[in-house]
């Protein structure tokens, strides 16, 4: 057969050294000057390739003043978060459908379980960040809102409508804003 | 402490029997009279406890003319479909943010990855029925209109607003649909 | 070394499709023509290649009147089977040397856990079939009667002849009816 | 409800030892005064409890002259074998059906991969014996001719003659040689 | 058998709240004033119980100028560390016995694979900090140098002396720094 | 990129026989003529390639009088010994800094657990071995004193002397002994 095909999961290098295990992405915060009024900075495999095998990978997520990360779900890692400045609202929701929600400070810790629908809305005056460590070296993001209303080819309007218990009109009006 | 505690995961029983492998709640129907059309019948470790750490667990799935089983998640299994009867769309998107959407008919098979926003949308003009496969034994679901308008409590109008792009009259409006 | 060599496991596809994640090869009943009176077409990722690094495959299997599964392991995969048709007879055996049996019929479903000797008897009028799944890509397959007595090189007689505590020409006979 | 359950795996001791991590079990030749004449002795969890969450486990394997540890399978461990005396004739079957064996001595080293049929033959004139590793706290293990035609309750004449391709007078004849 | 039992793992909380999944113990810096020169506060399962079975912990680690986390080991779990303040030298030793090494400055991140022995020496004027991610919710420490000199019982003397390759009385003089 | 790269993991070979599931390289004891006074023939998957993805592999260490295998951790897997010879003192160390030591003879079996570091000293008459069995394919090993004292390039002595509160000098004598 001619079809291209690629290795599962990613190479490894011949000759590693120690800056193979070192990143320095998340030195600085990101540009938090989008629609969201937040910037994830990822150190995973793909930014960062020494943690190929290892398990695990950070980032280092910025919050604009009123931003947010918005819901969204790690497929294939549960997420804990240190903050580093700020105040946040963070919270998920269970497979229960019940909100755990919590609003965090300078140096606190929260936890975010696998593959469950969470997010962080910055609530102080002033910009937030936060580290966040993951247990995969890839953990993979389906932001909610674009993943059902900007996908390409689009998810058709009916579906969404009916999901979601509007009308077709109001599904391609927010359609519209994620263009 | 008194806190009550309970085991990880589901006890065993001492005195099993075949019967503990044999479930018959998939026989029927589900009943399809509901908002979305659609009704999931599960045989999971919590509605068939022979399945306790067997990794493997099963779901039939209903669907009225027009109904659908809306976007969501299963957090700890991939899920694979055999068509019983009927025409679907079904559709996931990945996490770079594409859809792979297919029709599907009797006898067919399709594959929706761990963790990742998928949907069926009966598009024939009787009902619909699938047999889905997981690789857990709880695969847990996230509904994602559910979980985001429906949560108890609420999640903040706020954030889904800005995450969906649309006012908070917009979003108690959806929320309203689901009390 | 100009020794062959092969990846672990299988490739990965670069442009994948909805295509990919589609399998229409259990569509129709397999050809029971044969001594057992039963076929098993697969969904895996031999067949399937879309299954890889997923963690399931489906199978569909066909009996006819007095067919069967016969005595077989999967050393990768627990199953679950959702009866389509027919009567059954199925059962495993434990650890312990316990058989578990069960005839199920139409709608029902039966787990056997990952590595069990286990087997379907066709025990209606007509025939039946059944959906698999499995909590594997691959599940693997050994028929135990194929596996001892129509192995290639051939098991030898005498270790066959004391394990089943026959003599080598009964085993012999056995292995004659095999070719 | 008033089901009698029981923890999944076993429970840890609280005041452990270096005695938990010793076991004595393995320094006597097995009585391989018996049909297959050979004998397991195993070092896993239930005779030593120290290796509960460890992933290991050990045996040792006596065979008299003529003896055998006749066709079987482990469903949750790899076996590797080093021959402490004696002369084997050692083989495993692939789900290819292929047979791969071997005729190992005093100090030889073979691996028997997971879940596959597997044996050993004394092929020397006198006793042998090995130590076997596994990747497991508790291998299982199913002896398939006991499996087959010594299970409690008995597996369906019928089922193992057209398994076998025999008739049921033969099937009842072997079921017979194991009461 | 009357010996006490305790459940593999910890056990699990009926009543979860937002609460469970927050920490606190982290916000503010450990006493460094210890002959390592530095602290580890930890936020795993044993003083976060709300990371029981999600496969995540972190720590901060906090050090004196001239402080040191000493060589050890995590048994559980490869950890990733983000510079919070100060100047730090870190390092770990592969099993080929390279030692790869670096000096990491505030939001450096850097990587120590799991299992091998690794360290962190403030080289900078002031103090330094980090956060560390860990992919277990109990990584386990063994620190090399209390582990071989300060562990009860001893380690025999002997043992040391022949491995370090100096003499009993130096083992004991280094055993006496640690009582 | 013109970086060289190479698999995760080993590669399988094509065609495989039954000599690729064999080794005979335990068969004789290793040469104990040197410092420690001990020698560990592996059979991993770097020498045994055979066991390549079957989480398995075996070791045979011989120890002449007074020699040791000194104190070291193993990354990947489990210990379990069986003593060919001789007496042995055997250890381990728990992340509780308690030491669990034994005197094992021949026919006696001890378990390491996973990561921790371990030592067994020749404290017989004559030469001693064991077989050790892991539940890795390729167990990785960090002898201390070397990973510390010998690696390339080499730990700051400044690090070494505050880890065992030794002075630099002492640090740069131990090291010494090692080139």
């Amino acid at each position: 057969m001619s079809v291209a095909i690629k290795l599962n999961g990613f190479p490894c290098k011949v000759d590693i050294t120690a800056d193979d295990f070192f990143f320095a992405g998340l030195k600085r915060a990101g540009n938090t000057n989008n629609a969201a009024g937040s910037n994830v900075t990822a150190a995973n495999v793909q930014s960062f390739p020494g943690v190929n095998t290892l398990g695990v990978s950070m980032a280092r997520i910025d919050y604009a003043p009123g931003g947010q990360n918005p819901p969204h779900t790690h497929p294939r890692a549960t997420e804990i978060i240190f903050v580093l400045e700020g105040v946040l609202e963070v919270g998920f929701i269970t497979t229960a459908n019940k909100l755990f929600t919590k609003t965090v400070t300078v140096g606190d810790v929260f936890a975010f379980p696998r593959g469950l629908v969470h997010f962080q809305q910055n609530r102080g005056r002033g910009p937030a960040s936060v580290i966040a460590g993951f247990n995969s070296q890839l953990q993979g993001t389906q932001v909610i809102a674009t993943t059902l209303f900007a996908a390409a080819p689009p998810v058709p309007s009916d579906v969404l409508a009916k999901a979601f218990r509007i009308d077709n009109g109001q599904v391609d009006a927010i359609k519209a804003k994620f263009m």
